[in-house]
């Protein structure tokens, strides 16, 4: 039976590097990035490409990309989009390709690079995700992106949904992994709720988006499943 | 308003350093260095040594001392004593000066030693040190030892029930001790039941030293607070 471990945030990455290349990694970075990733496949995107900094950003600008860049919760001056899933709308997206840089979530795809498969996790694809892990039928390793390195509550509580949908056919015997479940178990009758509390959240509160909160929460509402793959990352699930 | 945050584990210490030396820090590692060490203290003994090495503590016996270390949960051959609160009777510390190698807890310790108080927390003493926190009225980081860096459930637990105690009178915003509470009330209503699935308690159960966890989860049993201080621990509790 294959494991599942979770990585409570980049701090803790080099513990569980050895086997990488055999592990299936799944990015969580709920407020906002891999949500956002989520719904702009959904809404029609072609390619995103994760960059470390605004710069590389903007310099795709000039060959037909659009650019996203957040820092600090707030879309950069000047960039086409920043981090908020609905700004990916049909119209602004669909067809397109997107260079993007986030706070977190880029730099946890990249340093999961050398994994069997880097998924993108967010609430929207849960289940689309979670059947494809269980079919591949590896160990898989939930990457919560934190913020700053510091562990995050709602990254942690993604992490524990994911291990209970696939608690019966994956043995869980990591102390991160079991936490995660049951703050999902406390957490999952109002996510909302249980999620105002967490320190991102009000973050979010002070910079006026609290409407993404919500946008972030919705529990399998969108059927892609966004691979992170040379350096790029395309939507490898048929719907 | 002081504030309480944790690290969960060593691998997070260097995001909390900055301002280290006006806050005070608990070392908690439950299973056993921190509980063993609290019983000593109330046993009698004089002065506890914290080494990184084995061969330290082997070297300290020529002194008179007594030389205690424990490797991967075991005594290693040809020491007085191992880690097993169990083992630390009047009768063995009483008066004594004992040099102690542990695998996580002494780590822990020599990497707080810049804070203002270090304080070694466990079940045993919970009264007793969130009384003194409350008093100090410092910053208090709740700091994790872990095993081999990675998160653990019993230390994490430990955190949440400080926090709890302490919750009316600080300030208590980060996500990884609200998780901590969480975890704790959960856990709360039946410690050593909680506790049957964390990863070192089935490490326990190999090695057939299950009687140590009930010692180490009996709530407010001691009064005693050892202060690590100038490289040494000392009972700082005027009881």
């Amino acid at each position: 039976m294959p494991s599942i471990e979770t990585i409570l945030s980049p701090a803790f990455f080099h513990l569980y590097e050895e086997g990488l290349e055999q592990k299936n990694v799944v990015v969580i970075d709920i407020l906002r990035a891999t949500t956002t990733i989520c719904v702009a496949f959904a809404n029609g995107a072609k390619e995103i490409l994760p960059v470390a900094k605004p710069e590389e950003a903007a310099s795709m600008q000039q060959m037909g990309w659009i650019a996203a860049a957040e820092r600090q919760g707030e879309t950069v001056d000047g960039f086409d989009l920043g981090n908020s899933p609905q700004d990916y709308t049909k119209e602004r997206v669909g067809g397109q390709k997107i260079a993007l840089t986030t706070t977190n979530g880029t730099r946890a795809l990249q340093m999961s690079s050398a994994a069997k498969h880097v998924w993108v996790g967010s609430f929207l694809n849960i289940k689309t995700l979670s059947d494809t892990l269980r079919a591949d039928n590896s160990d898989v390793l939930l990457f919560c992106a934190g913020w700053k390195d510091k562990f995050n509550l709602e990254d942690t509580v993604f992490a524990g949904a994911v291990a209970c949908l696939l608690a019966e056919t994956f043995s869980i015997t990591d102390d991160a992994t079991l936490a995660a479940m049951d703050l999902y178990q406390q957490a999952e009758a109002d996510l909302p709720g249980y999620l105002q509390k967490a320190s991102h959240v009000n973050r979010f509160k002070s910079l006026h988006i609290e409407s993404d909160l919500d946008a972030c929460l919705k529990t399998n509402t969108l059927n892609v499943l966004p691979e992170f793959k040379n350096g790029t990352i395309q939507n490898c699930h048929n719907a």
